[in-house]
């Protein structure tokens, strides 16, 4: 069999190692996080690496080079809930291959290879996300190994039941001669397959930031209340979805949702007294990102005050975009041109473990094509010739940063 | 006690007949209306009345007049969830009230007058509302008894376990030489108290469309397909909820309203692929209704079209306007007017039991302010001022009616 059709196997394979029968759900922590171990363990082993389980929980695997300094592979290998078979086991996978080749070929590059499969990207168990490549990069924060899970349970409890230790977190950090971390990932994104591409380079992963506005107007009987006496939560949520959509419209590489959107009490004869949605602004660069995000709030606070309802708005996160390293971008693009296939940057609008590797290394990422740009759905889908094309660019950017 | 008072006091003491603690559920043929029977039966007999209960589990009570002719007064006692105390209780404890004064003075009218107290107005069991009102007027629909509630218990059923008989439904209907149908009810909206008046009369009970609408776009990651890729099936939403907003801002007593939203799948960073809505308009012109639901619809298409998404409208439900008879209106009026107070006519946004009573025979209604227009809602409140009005405007609309 060759090595991609393996990879596509093994994306099927690991599927199997899930929470819910007939489903792909591996949250942080789990047996079915184990089942992943060892399956991904026994294959980096085979592909001559030494293996281990970190103190968060992260599986490693590190194929040793003539020098001191090493290259970081990876991606992670937890899902959302009924998620698809690509998102994070692809880019683990991929990274696995490519080391099989040097492997079976008894090749030693001049810098050693870590393989790292990440113990928690998605954040699905305890609402954060992250985890695993925080631990690596040392920005784990101690705070949230109070958390607790839906069953109660706490993260520090969790890493204990898994083996792990939430008291040894900082040993995860890695230090050392560092050529960078290089991620492979799906595109979850439209973009390669309408230009027809089967692999693209990302310039930079967006910064993003979140919101939740909750518009508090009166509830009131739809058919006794006059028009001219409502105050309509959804009404003023309405004119602010349509005022996201406008604005996420103005600048390229901007986008700008509103995914969530409850209603109070939601019922058809009473008009809403409340209204939660959530707002999600992205874009490469963070200036334009700020001023968009100030403009919308603003007039989220114009609309309550026209339309005499309150809002309150609440900030839940920001991440700043990250760059990827210039001299990664031009190994992986000098990889896919030697492919002879036309080189596409391209911005990541989804957050990936390279943000937060970004704070100890310099990043890379190469995106695979997938089908209709479907992701975090068990319709993910990835094609066995893509897959090839991603583990030759891997290869040949191995080859080229070998290169003195 | 006054009387006024007794009614105020009769209103909490039934607040107590409940399928949840602390709060007011009185769902149909459960053992919380078996509780307001006992109660309200035991008031009926108090006032002279003779009292039984029907087929579906009305609560009725007679005074017998002079001559064969009859007036029908009352309202529901089955309640919303976590209702208030006086939507429905209040006209069936008024009228109960108005005959107790007759009966304390042992006076006789040249007419019966049955006191109904109506199973089901709301629909909260079996989401269709009238169960009572629709047997008394011959209008039931037979396939209804199949219906399931949230246990799957059929309506057949419920209606068994509470004594009744399915089967003999058509023994409910109410013939012979009748008066017509009188109705006290909070108003359930602000106009009285916005005018400063005690009662009103009612005119005519607005007309009501109902639709379902879903919006079926494209579900997507909100961070990875760009703005003019989507399909977002919330900002087609949006945009309709406006439509209708302003659709119910253009024509006096015309109201248009979305209760209900549901997005899916809802999560923050997911674009949203479906959404569905309910929509709901009224007016006392059915004409006028029935055109602004055609703009309305067209526009959802419309919408749709130029959005790239689906639409697909159901029509939920309908009833014209009913108007009410004349001399009823003059006979409430002239009753109002004789306690020297100014007479307002306003239209019901609400439907009430008078709907379904005008298919049998005239119905007339007078509305009680009701504090900040709350209705539906543990809040709502009625003054002991407001109800002798009430009270005193029935006993002179029998007198009034008495008179040859």
């Amino acid at each position: 069999m060759t090595l991609p059709r393996v990879v596509i196997e093994r994306c099927h394979y690991l599927a199997e190692c899930s929470e819910e029968p007939g489903a792909i759900t591996r949250p942080f922590a789990t047996d079915s996080m184990k089942c992943a171990h060892e399956r991904v363990g026994e294959w980096m082993r085979e592909a001559g690496m030494t293996v281990w389980r970190d103190a968060i929980g992260n599986l490693r695997g590190l194929y040793r080079g003539e020098g001191r300094a090493a290259l970081l592979l990876g991606s992670h290998l937890d899902s959302v809930r009924d998620a698809g078979k690509y998102d994070g086991p692809l880019g683990v996978i991929v990274a696995i291959a490519a080391v099989q080749r040097l492997h079976d070929q008894g090749k030693k590059l001049p810098f050693g290879i870590e393989v790292l499969a990440f113990a928690d990207e998605e954040g699905l168990r305890y609402g954060t996300p992250y985890l695993g490549s925080r631990a690596v990069a040392g920005t784990f924060d101690e705070r949230d190994l109070g958390r607790t899970d839906a069953a109660g349970i706490t993260m520090a409890e969790a890493i204990r039941s898994f083996g792990g230790d939430a008291e040894k977190l900082a040993r995860d950090r890695i230090s050392g001669d560092l050529l960078g971390y290089c991620e492979v990932h799906i595109e979850q994104g439209p973009v390669l397959e309408a230009r027809g591409l089967p692999v693209g380079v990302v310039s930079a992963i967006a910064g993003q930031s979140r919101f939740r506005l909750t518009f508090t107007g009166e509830a009131g009987h739809a058919g006794t209340v006059p028009m001219d006496r409502r105050r309509d939560a959804l009404t003023a949520a309405a004119e602010m979805v349509l005022a996201v959509e406008a604005a996420g419209l103005t600048k390229d590489g901007l986008v700008a949702t509103v995914g969530k959107l409850d209603v109070e009490p939601g019922a058809a004869n009473v008009i809403p007294g409340r209204v939660t949605m959530s707002l999600d602004v992205r874009h490469p660069d963070d200036e334009t990102r700020t001023v968009v995000c100030e403009v919308l709030l603003a007039r989220a606070r114009d609309t309550a005050r026209r339309r005499r309802v309150a809002v309150e708005i609440e900030a839940i996160s920001e991440n700043p975009a990250v760059r990827c390293a210039p001299r990664l971008v031009a190994l992986l693009s000098q990889a896919v041109k030697d492919m002879r296939l036309q080189v596409l940057e391209l911005t990541s609008g989804a957050g990936h473990d390279a943000v937060v590797m970004s704070s100890l290394t310099d990043v890379g990422m190469l995106f695979v094509r997938c089908k209709g740009g479907v992701s975090h759905n068990p319709a993910e889908s990835v094609t066995t010739e893509d897959v090839a094309v991603a583990i030759d660019v891997v290869d040949r950017f191995l080859e080229l940063l070998a290169k003195p």
